[in-house]
């Protein structure tokens, strides 16, 4: 298939950038990988990388390809407080279910977690660093990671189910519906009593 | 290294079957593969599957290693009814999380579903048939089969967070208080109100 059109910036260099970064993270980790050594390894002004990715984290997310970036979603999210959040919740959710092109890029990040280790390990210090870190930072409960790895692991279950294994009904459910049931089980992980 | 002892039936016959069944499951799908054409292609007789593996479903487990078979866990869970549910789901959940070489074996499904779109087929039709007709069938409750998938994508998200990407307090936290803080989720999405 022939691609037609410009993609936009330079894609050479845009390409170097995200083949080293995929490398460095690799090989060093999340937490190690420099943005520096990284610029080196692609052969470009480090000033580059923020031009075209911004900071660390959003390299990172372009480089691994995660279909969004969670650590844009969630701020917004939690500063409202605890009134309205579950609705917040499922709007935030019905949002990231109706991304376009879902399956597929999912389905390749979770290949590739579940087949590399090294991949498991960035993915693992991702998380905890820009993810769960900032987000139990802002909860205002008790065992706040413990928290927020659970709300995790309810949104990577959901991604699962709905996009890789496609089992039904819940895969053709409409976004918003899905969103509604899941929310609620998110709020009481962050805010409510952690058992029954 | 280097095996002693005698693994229990005859391993050869065993291991063709499970051979076979891999491969039909993969070509035909669980629904249309039938155990006649499994111990046709294996060369033996189809009551050795009844002796090795049990019921389809049973095979089914076995060939594509799946840690433990959900078929035999679930009725036992909702045969007491709504009283002391959830304790009942957190003992299960215990008993899920405690299993040895968890790891290893899951993200070898996880693995092969994400890479395979066979074995998502497979799994899919599997967990229809076997899991979700089943448990919606038993609950009293409206959307049985949107809330069977709903519990479902919890379990698996769990394992995902817990031993592929093992996101951290998640992966060293005990079982028990792992499962008691996730059973409120499968009795909401099993019988209660699907939105908040």
């Amino acid at each position: 298939m022939k691609r037609t059109g410009r993609r936009p910036g330079a894609p050479d260099t845009r390409a170097a950038i995200l083949t080293a970064a995929a490398r460095l993270f690799a090989t060093a980790g999340y937490d190690q990988a420099s943005l520096r050594a990284i610029a080196a390894d692609a052969g470009v002004d480090q000033k580059l990388i923020a031009h075209y990715f911004g900071s660390k984290q959003q390299l990172f997310v372009a480089a691994i390809g995660l279909p969004l970036d969670p650590t844009v979603m969630l701020p917004a999210v939690l500063e409202g407080g605890r009134d309205g959040l579950s609705d917040r919740l499922a709007e935030v959710l019905t949002t990231l279910l109706e991304q376009p092109d879902f399956h597929q890029r999912l389905t390749g990040v979770v290949r590739a977690a579940a087949s590399s280790p090294d991949l498991a390990r960035m993915l693992r210090e991702f998380l905890a660093r820009e993810v769960f870190e900032p987000l139990a930072g802002s909860l205002d409960s008790e065992e706040p990671l413990l928290r927020a790895n659970l709300a995790g692991s309810q949104v990577v279950g959901l991604l699962m189910a709905r996009y890789v294994v496609a089992v039904e009904p819940l895969a053709s459910t409409p976004a918003p519906v899905v969103a509604a049931a899941v929310a609620p089980t998110l709020e009481r992980y962050l805010v409510g009593p952690l058992t029954g």
